[in-house]
């Protein structure tokens, strides 16, 4: 998918919500385990609940592969249940010497069909390359996460004043350009939005942190915005665990999604329509 | 297995030699396609003509992954035909938000039985404890990987003229002792192993980077040696694909990693015999 036509799916659904498909076997509804794939089935129901809301999924594929070889199939099964024209990112943040990256780019993009695939950017250039190239393919390249441990090396001073994830995405925007290159940045993070977009102007970003972890929608929007909308505002427990274990949870999930995607409406219609 | 154990196996087999199983099923001999999984055949043969001469074994799950659900089904057998005994570390570079590094402790440490798991450290501390307090299991954190791009932030000085890998390999003292972390550093990096040796006098160092990409196994032993050796030297592509195509590519491989052993039981024997 192109960066222009991300941009018009969401002005198209009035929206820029991902859900993260972070289904873990522990927490589906009890009535779903009956199935022979209660993860499937229940990430079946979220998605025939969801996808005119949101324009991407994100399954964390933690959750798929503690399931031992069925979970890959779990994944493989599931990334066909999403409608066409929507993002999919395998949330997995590799990175490993360049061989190995070619192996998980491999799995991510021919193997799987998904559209991008979250990095982590420690091991450097040619931990990361391999993964660009592929047309229509994105990496998504961890820069500020949402999580406490960020303030451990993320945000380490380095020799010229400049935080260690600034100097990541400074180099990664010479890697490759904002038509195959986004960034992760944590919703709890919105007072460095501004400094984000002075060095990433035109990227998409990826917006993790809102909901359970504590991040606001129209903070981050209104600071991280830009022409192309370049947000895409993830939120996983937030809306698939909307309904615990009860026997409506999918219409509980659309109702926290549809919660999200009016807030966004309103968002992108200040500044688009 | 504790850090006591895995000395005890070294002095044994004089032996500190770790097999990375990086099996891609493109290099795999022709002769070996007509089996229903090339990859494990190839596997199982290399497996048998070196476990006498290593402690450990590597799969790169890249590699696995790169097959979809049935190179997880390869992975699990792997697992299975190495003999007890052997050191295994499940080479993932995994790290994620809390909730999810517990999902992947689970489906290394449980779902699967590694002994050990590789960890990048950019998401900081919460993003790697779910991985320790497992009994017997180990965290093998990155520090300074052994490829070119390891230049491009695990060198980058820190605000008090720290590179950002020493800064890692601090704070991760703080995080769990030497009986459950242990740290990466690429045989690549020789020059560097007395800095890092005053960090972490006690740690098992995981290095990779000897045979294919250059680094010297004797000058990287006798700096980075401690009274509990302290090292387990992978060697992948160099050890599994030294016999190429050929028919005896198992009797080849077992050279190449008789080699490295002998070698080893050289420098062991100056130490501690």
């Amino acid at each position: 998918m192109t960066r222009k036509d991300l941009f018009r799916k969401i002005l198209e659904k009035k929206s820029y919500l991902c859900v993260g498909l972070d289904t873990d076997i522990k927490r589906v509804p009890k009535h779903l385990l009956k199935y022979d794939d209660p993860v499937l089935e229940f990430n079946k129901q979220i998605i025939e609940a969801t996808h005119d809301l949101c324009v991407g999924y994100k399954p964390n594929l933690a959750f798929y592969e503690s399931l031992g070889p069925k979970g890959w199939i779990t994944l493989e099964k599931t990334l066909e249940l999403i409608p066409e024209g929507h993002f999919t990112i395998a949330d997995a943040k590799r990175g490993d010497i360049g061989n190995t990256s070619n192996m998980y780019a491999r799995a991510f993009f021919e193997s799987m069909n998904f559209d991008s695939v979250t990095i982590a950017p420690y091991m450097g250039e040619d931990s990361v390359k391999p993964f660009l190239g592929f047309d229509g393919k994105w990496v998504i390249l961890l820069a500020l996460t949402s999580n406490p441990g960020s303030a451990d090396f993320q945000r380490t001073l380095q020799e010229n004043d400049e935080p260690l994830f600034e100097k990541v995405m400074h180099k990664a925007t010479t890697w490759g350009s904002e038509e195959e290159i986004m960034f992760v940045v944590g919703a709890t993070h919105s007072e460095d939005f501004k400094r984000i977009r002075a060095i990433a102007p035109d990227h998409f970003l990826l917006v993790p942190g809102v909901g359970k972890q504590g991040g606001d929608l129209q903070t981050l929007s209104r600071l991280g915005m830009n022409d192309h909308c370049g947000l895409l505002v993830n939120s996983s427990r937030g809306i698939i665990y909307a309904g615990g274990d009860s026997l409506d949870f999918a219409e509980k999930a659309r109702e926290a999604a549809l919660k999200v995607q009016q807030e966004m409406a309103v968002l992108l219609e200040e500044r688009f329509f």
